[in-house]
């Protein structure tokens, strides 16, 4: 008998039991419950016929061998650490799935012209160094010498965790796969947003990660006396970022890209002093750059108007910058024709609108995503994200049947090498 | 030699180096900065020729005798407190220049119908606690044990700041002022407003104080990921919160009230994460309470229709209630006699749109201000706040000249004893 859906979320139940937080889920990279979940699922990869290794960057990862020994891999993947007070499923339940697969394959004896590796990668978020896709920018051999620098919030350096962990900060490189070794990338990950409960549908294929800018805004006007200065001579900062926190949805919105002022605060902050000054975030998001430069250019025309009108100067510091990557025609293909299998004839198509490893691994070969209904509003970063036991079933079906699609055309010759 | 303006403004000067705030000027109620003041200000009491004593609510307290020992005192006060980032004139000056006055009495050997007590007020802002007018209070009688219970940022109750500063909460009740011990008060204040210098005049006597009210704000939205949730999910506090201040705003200038939200900061506060939560803080002035209320009542309707329309709750706490207070016109035409001494025929009278200890006294006597031109644009709760070596020259004969005036009538006998 091979892992079912049941199995898959019983294992993702397990895994977040590997938690530093006793009253909910939080696992970051190179912690002791990092070490643990990677001996978990090292195991379980070993039971679905892998052969296991921890990697140079502490990914964990299990290759399933094609027809012959040695032949590229098919990559499939998704990483084991979390947010602070997660839920269960946001990367854990892709690389759950990943292993099912596997575990189908190998039961089926299944001779692949490919081999498969299963990658557990173990920083996503950056939820303790604050730079994310560490594990999988290893892997893609994209790693930066700076980030051994990093430090964490008790001031434990990467490089000391590192060796912490037992790894050997000087093999990093080692970690790096080669491009001529792989055949592309595949992920299954909860969609981290309503769209497939509102459309009704268990899953879509990805066509793209947004590309995020990220900004730091800062609006200065003239403190004063909450009595003493009349409106005409105000120069009020939080009356003007009140204007533009509004356009910043208007203009988003009417845009259909994503934007978000997380962060506001006005100083100096004296129930009686009109604010002088405004600190401010901003998070744009869109399906495609040029859509979300677009709006960025035009809330800076709107905050210049507010400036003008109300003697106010801003400041803009970018904080934050990654080009949307779009997905492999071909593989998103190959992700439709396994939504297709599952008797969905016309597959969902959706951008995400968060980061995956797939935004790393593009850089060393082609990628496709396959989206899982969140069974609760899209509640995701939160103890209460949920998948259910069907979508599972439906999704370890779409899965298989996308790798089972892929090896037809690779062998057919239709499938070139991989171009990073 | 007596003190005179320029070492007014140097007085001025020293105190503003008693700052929490290394970059600028922050001195709130119970702070080490507010004992150090407190000292400091002592010193110059005792100069002055009086003798000096901290009261049981951390009011510097001065007396000066009359003719006689123990007779009834005229109050001359201000505060050493300050809002965040503060200038250097705001309530200081009308404490330096009483001290100054009575330097000047004692140096003429005025043989006085009154003792005169400096009252330096340790709070007027509210700056740490939320409620202003603590110190004020406390001597006009007018304590509310409830106030016990209200903390600070870092969660200190304003009873464990009491103890912290040496003082007995037990003991509030001896800071009271008995009204047959005193003969009214008078207090000098830097404008805080352009009129006098739009009038280009050094002087006014202020006819009465606009009443206030203060309110504690919260929106309460959902929090979520910043590329999760789409527009028409989210329940933004901080869009909200920014429909709400503009139309504080727009509402309070179209009715010729004076509004202010001086305060705002969203939560929690992740550049990818939607607000959850809003704290923004009103102040509302009006001429009349009516005019003022009206404004309340119309900012409430737009609140409760934002939340309706964006999924929010609102949250009122009423932190802040001080109907108007008029001036004494006995001792209004005391202030105005003191100005026309300077040369001024017609001195100007204009009511203060911000709020003053005198608010608090007026429970427990007459009162009367004198204000000083704001040097530059009205310019208060800001370090550019400034005053003209002329101008406090100017007000400190002017004050002076009150005092006397005041003891002329009083010595008439056509000063009866004031009622509450």
């Amino acid at each position: 008998m091979s892992v079912d859906a049941l199995t898959i979320l019983d294992r993702c139940e397990v895994l977040a039991r590997q938690s530093s937080d006793p009253d909910g889920i939080e696992r970051v990279y190179l912690s002791p419950e990092h070490a643990a979940v990677n001996l978990q699922a090292g195991h379980w990869m070993y039971e679905a016929g892998m052969s296991t290794r921890l990697d140079a960057a502490g990914n964990q990862i299990g290759r399933f061998e094609g027809e012959t020994p040695g032949l590229p891999a098919l990559l499939l993947g998704s990483h084991l650490d979390t947010v602070p007070n997660a839920g269960r499923y946001d990367g854990i339940l892709g690389v759950m799935l990943a292993i099912a697969v596997v575990d189908r394959l190998r039961e089926a004896e299944a001779a692949l012209p490919f081999a498969i590796e299963v990658l557990a990668f173990g920083d996503e978020e950056g939820t303790r160094f604050g730079t994310a896709l560490l594990g999988s920018r290893a892997v893609a051999g994209t790693w930066d010498p700076a980030w051994w620098e990093l430090h964490d919030k008790n001031g434990t350096t990467l490089r000391e965790a590192f060796v912490e962990f037992g790894l050997d900060p000087e093999a990093i490189g080692e970690a790096a796969h080669r491009s001529g070794d792989v055949v592309g990338y595949l992920e299954a990950h909860i969609e981290q947003g309503p769209y497939l409960e509102e459309g009704d549908r268990a899953l879509a294929v990805v066509s793209s990660i947004a590309g995020a800018r990220r900004f730091a805004l800062t609006l200065i006007g003239e403190a004063g006396h909450a009595g003493g200065v009349p409106f005409h001579r105000r120069h009020d900062a939080l009356a003007g970022a009140s204007e533009i926190v509004l356009a910043v949805e208007k203009l988003a919105r009417d845009a259909g890209c994503i934007a978000t002022v997380g962060r506001l605060q006005a100083f100096p902050g004296g129930v009686n002093v009109i604010p002088g000054r405004v600190e401010f975030s901003l998070d744009l998001r869109g399906e495609t750059d040029f859509a979300r430069d677009a709006v960025w250019a035009a809330i800076q025309a709107v905050a210049d108007d507010t400036c003008d009108r109300r003697g106010l100067t801003f400041e803009v510091e970018e904080t934050h910058n990654a080009p949307a990557v779009v997905a492999s025609p071909r593989l998103q293909a190959v992700i439709g024709r396994g939504i297709q299998a599952t008797g969905d004839a016309e597959p969902e198509v959706l951008f995400s609108k968060a980061g995956h490893d797939a935004m790393a691994i593009a850089d060393l070969t082609e990628w496709a995503m396959l989206f899982v209904r969140n069974g609760r509003g899209g509640i995701s970063h939160h103890p209460d994200e949920i998948v259910t036991v069907d979508d599972v079933a439906t999704a370890l079906d779409a899965f298989e049947a996308a790798v089972l699609a892929l090896a037809e055309t690779y062998r057919s010759g239709a499938h070139a090498t991989p171009a990073p």
